[in-house]
């Protein structure tokens, strides 16, 4: 890649461990100047220059930042909230980007449930994609829409009302989201529906060529249903296990979609999993679609993750599925006109109960149970949380890896204690003070 | 290993093509004698023979004979039925183990379901390890007791009125099966259990002292009482998927131990499966248990079925199940008291219904329908049911594998259509006609 010669300063990461093309690479060096990851060669050959800042990472670990591409909100805030000025709106979701840094996320999809269309066209726009900055917060990606073409039977804790079909096909959409939709991925990301509901898997072309990733999801549909859905153009489902039908074994329903061995081949590797061992075809993009997963170690057990991971390890994606009471304090909350209690460990339960409220994990804390859970390597670990989120959104060449001419959003990681712990955060080369 | 100098009738296979050590070899020969695989270096430097008879395989794939843990009967015959005279009982039996012979089955363990103890008294003896033969039919690897040890509410077919718990530990067992458990394996060589049993789960290791492969199915139980079972010596699952809980995300039952990573590594290889890239420890045999597969189509979905062996690859083992009504021509029977109808496909329905009376799939068509259905190769399909049954019974040295020293059990299989269809089956060095 030719990057334009820029006399801007030059940044050096050295004594860094950096993934590298899915692997741990020592003894080398990371670039980067104007917010992007350069390639040195053209600075000491053709411009006779040297880095301008070096950066000691210290021996930790060098990553790509986490993308969270499922997140409701955070620290109070929930980003279906509209019951408030388009500036407080603004400045709660400034707040939840910013605190995400923490975290190691530095790009996320802001998930709105299932919404009337007032509130849609007063939100989504404040979702569109923004780029992030240390100050500023993590990157919004554009909003994960999910619902209202979804499912009563599995309607988790989205408010049935709101519900729709799509007879009228994509029109029933642009009814439902507004204008917004017509810009497409900009500030629609992705979207959840369910493919049982009438006209909704009809649509999917439309939607993907709006540059919508589509995602199956809170839906009771069965497993053909959920093939065709895919061949349709679907590339993802959402939080898998959650808001689906148990695996039966005579029908599997949509976790079956996980062991779909006829699905046409993609003609394309844009947005789809890249070919592991258990692929249909070794030598194409898989056909089967990512999968959201929640690893907080309750919405999923352990070994449930563990047999979705090894049956289509490329598809993995980590998502927090965090609402609003994620990074609270312990403490008794109103959200979202319920009344939840937060422990001192960080989870929220509906007051004076034992059910959880919905998950509060970090995607940080994902990362590492989802290694644990499956026992899988540190990088595999890593590239559910960095890059198969970025090619499901089919970003890979701008986020989820360190190759040049992507954003320079890092995550140093410390693993001497065997687990995966955020030391350092960048966003486009800035480092993130907390 | 070091075979005594005998002066019988020398074998050698020529123009096969031969599964050896997970892979396909060509241009190699198989020798045998006495009925067991031999070294031909002996006999050329020591002995200076050579083969007495030629094999001409016409490049045909050779591999071991299928062997079957897990078949109610076939021909109309069911091995629990005891309702005949000892003498009228082995005939049926000679019938069976004729008639698999066809199929590629050289060896079985004949399926007894859940009997009251005066069934076990008469069946069982005759049930016993017996050597295979082409005329005498496949070999008897002892039988598989399902039952009575497992739960109501996963019965199946099986007679509830002759459940049993087992308070009383491995004397409950003993009062079931009658004096032929003290046999150990050579009567017994499987006994399926439901861990949840009162009793069951403790006495696994009295089981397993005797040599008998415990497996876990027609089971309720939760994913604890799996893992617990496994941890006390369980190394198989009984027909995964089927007559168990359904896979739920926060407690996936019996089928999420295909997941577990955090069970104790066995201390020996025997009755383990290897190790594979999703087991937990990659140089240790695996925890995992075993689990058997019925790959009718019918019992199981296709995707099931892929998602379950790309969990754990080296567990596989196909099942037939079958029923009497196995290898019936089409028309209406009585079989256990049961009328059923059998369809020109060989399928078994409860008569005048479209509800299938049980599986009547062969062992040959599991192995084809297998591949087909996880897009897996030839040489995986083939030792899902011959080396891993083999090495789940512990008898890896005999059967399951064209390793000298082991008995000279094959299959000669035209594999020219992409379909694997058996040619040529012998049985102990002998060719079968059929």
């Amino acid at each position: 890649m030719s990057i334009a010669y820029s006399t801007s300063k030059i940044y050096k990461i050295i004594n860094g461990r950096l993934l590298i093309n899915h692997e741990i690479v020592e003894n080398s060096y990371l670039w980067y100047q104007d917010g992007k990851i350069i390639h040195p060669q053209s600075l000491f050959f053709d411009h006779h220059r040297d880095a301008d800042e070096i950066i000691d990472a210290k021996g930790l670990l060098v990553v790509p930042g986490f993308i969270d591409t499922q997140i409701n909100g955070a620290y109070g805030i929930d980003f279906a909230d509209y019951e408030h000025s388009v500036e407080t709106i603004q400045e709660n979701i400034d707040i939840v980007a910013k605190g995400l840094l923490r975290y190691g996320c530095t790009a996320f999809c802001p998930t709105v449930v299932s919404s009337s269309p007032e509130v849609y066209e007063k939100v989504l726009p404040l979702l569109n994609h923004r780029k992030g900055s240390a100050t500023g917060g993590a990157e919004i990606l554009g909003a994960h829409v999910e619902g209202p073409f979804i499912s009563v039977e599995k309607k988790g804790a989205h408010k049935q009302s709101v519900f729709r079909d799509a007879k009228e096909g994509i029109a029933a959409f642009d009814s439902a989201y507004g204008s917004e939709l017509l810009k497409g991925s900009k500030a629609v990301a992705i979207m959840t529906v369910a493919p049982e509901i009438e006209g909704v898997s009809d649509a999917i072309p439309d939607l993907v060529q709006r540059g919508i990733t589509v995602a199956i999801g809170h839906s009771a549909c069965r497993i053909a249903e959920a093939e065709q859905a895919v061949t349709n153009g679907a590339t993802s489902i959402t939080h898998l296990f959650n808001a689906m039908q148990a695996f039966h074994h005579r029908d599997p329903g949509l976790i079956g979609v996980l062991g779909a061995a006829d699905l046409p081949l993609p003609t394309t590797s844009k947005g789809h999993p890249k070919p592991s061992l258990t692929s249909p075809c070794r030598h194409s993009p898989d056909p089967r679609p990512f999968f959201g997963l929640i690893c907080d170690g309750v919405h999923v057990h352990p070994n449930s993750i563990r047999i979705a991971y090894y049956s289509h390890p490329s598809g993995a994606v980590l998502v927090t599925d965090a609402l609003s009471a994620m990074g609270l304090p312990e403490g008794e909350y109103t959200l979202g006109g319920s009344e939840l209690q937060v422990d001192k460990n960080g989870a929220a339960y509906i007051k004076g109960t034992s059910t959880l409220a919905g998950s509060t994990v970090t995607i940080d804390e994902c990362v590492r149970n989802f290694q644990k859970f499956t026992n899988c390597t540190a990088v595999e670990a890593i590239e559910a949380a960095t890059l198969h989120p970025a090619q499901l959104l089919g970003i890979e060449h701008q986020k989820g890896t360190l190759n040049v001419g992507g954003d320079a959003d890092f995550v140093f990681l410390d693993d001497s204690t065997g687990e995966l712990r955020v030391e350092k955060v960048f966003v486009a080369g800035d480092e993130v003070s907390f």
